[in-house]
């Protein structure tokens, strides 16, 4: 496909989500070089209709595309949940989602085969976790819950206390009424939270319940996913691929943000026109 | 200026926020016609920056515009902090906000002079409200608290019991510590949790202070504006004008609610792309 192993890996998401994905990236293949899209001048995705949502993502894969990246991680569940075929189609470039690892996480986890999946509204009508689990397991059901206010606490920072923990509390009431033993992050704005809903699931559903995000299932997944096309990049000794950082919206508060989540060496964050 | 008595009003507002105004306005004004935009594909407004605020804003007044309304209403606070010059420049039509009226009625309502106002990021850094109010009183003074969580809480319909109560109760600490004795809600999404908002306030800062409104005042604006400029329609007995609701994306969600929120007398919604 003439791909360059030197060439960066573009990952985009609607906000500061999908940083939860760079951070597990920045791990599994430190020598990367990682260019990061946040649409924050349409942040939220996941209440929107699909094909609103296609629109943006087509915009945010083709200004990545023209950076010349060698692959597209796709590090929302929304769009992963609706758009995946259509950036293959339209792009040219391999496209990796964050639906199938997580859904392979959780096959992986659960014992009684009752997957709980935490979604945006959009991802959750698209089915595309039921669709998942049905085709890496036949006996694994799907009950899926929206829990659409959780992403808005996440990018204005209530991630801990009272406020996340009520509503954490009323999104996971059904998903301990059905038993489920294992419960999905269904959205990378998520894992941001995961110490609030690791509690309240562990003390309202049962201790034996297993939390999972699809970041490091999908860390996993583009690493094998480069080194089977021979596309990784050559670290030379311990050096950094570093990550830029652009946005279509307020750069300033998302720096700031992101210098505190993936750590100290954040440079200047590009504010884009899609 | 050749404006037609019988053409429509236009109102637009990111979400469904606006339709607070809408109600007061049908009070106000029975036999107007109403067209409502909401930019549901592209809520909220308030997080982000004031060059993206103006260039939405820009698309929906253009797209009212073309309808051929005689005066756009702006209900939105975020964008009548910071857009409305750009927007009566653009579009050769009168453009009546929410601030001015809102500033009107907590200036009318404060003994103290020490006005509280929650409102969005976007509207709080503009300075609007303390602009407004230093206008008209030399002594009032703003104490302003932001407060973006109301939003997704609204859109969402999480309008009563902890959740909603918990987060008013954390915004207006320091409006408390002020000693305010008006709140002002100054984000037309606010009212829908009024009851919340009103009860901590009674409960937190005192059972004298006032919390204000700007759909009342700012319907008696545009009901003066119109009838002094002769463009009031005139109703045939007890007509009513009726509402046309158009939404960016999502319309069967927003009907659901405008129903709710406007009587039961709401035709289709139509989805339109700007």
């Amino acid at each position: 496909m003439g791909l360059d192993p030197n060439a960066p890996l573009g990952v985009f998401d609607s906000g500061l989500g999908g940083l939860t994905v760079v951070r597990e990236l920045r791990k599994a293949l430190p020598a990367e070089r990682i260019i990061y899209l946040g649409d924050t001048a349409r942040v939220p995705y996941g209440t929107k209709g699909s094909a609103t949502v296609i629109r943006y993502a087509l915009g945010c894969a083709r200004h990545l595309a023209k950076r010349r990246v060698k692959a597209l991680v796709v590090a929302c569940n929304t769009v992963s949940a609706v758009a995946p075929e259509r950036l293959r189609v339209e792009l040219d470039i391999p496209v990796l989602g964050v639906i199938d690892p997580g859904a392979r996480a959780a096959v992986a986890a659960t014992r009684g085969g009752r997957i709980g999946v935490l979604a945006t509204a959009s991802t959750i009508a698209s089915r595309a976790y039921p669709r998942a689990v049905a085709r890496l397991s036949t006996r694994a059901e799907v009950i899926a819950q929206p829990a659409p206010l959780l992403v808005p606490l996440a990018e204005e920072g209530w991630t801990e206390g009272e406020v996340p923990r009520l509503v954490v509390r009323r999104y996971i009431e059904a998903l301990g009424r059905a038993g489920v033993d294992v419960v999905v992050l269904g959205c990378t704005h998520y894992p941001l939270l995961r110490e609030v809903i690791e509690d309240e699931v562990h003390a309202r559903i049962g201790p034996h319940v297993r939390v999972v995000d699809s970041a490091i299932s999908t860390a996993a997944d583009v690493s094998a996913f480069l080194h089977d096309r021979r596309l990784a990049r050559r670290g030379e000794g311990s050096s950094d691929g570093g990550v830029e950082l652009l946005v279509t919206d307020m750069p300033e508060t998302f720096r700031e943000t992101a210098a505190r989540f993936l750590g100290a060496d954040i440079g200047d964050v590009e504010q884009v026109d899609l």
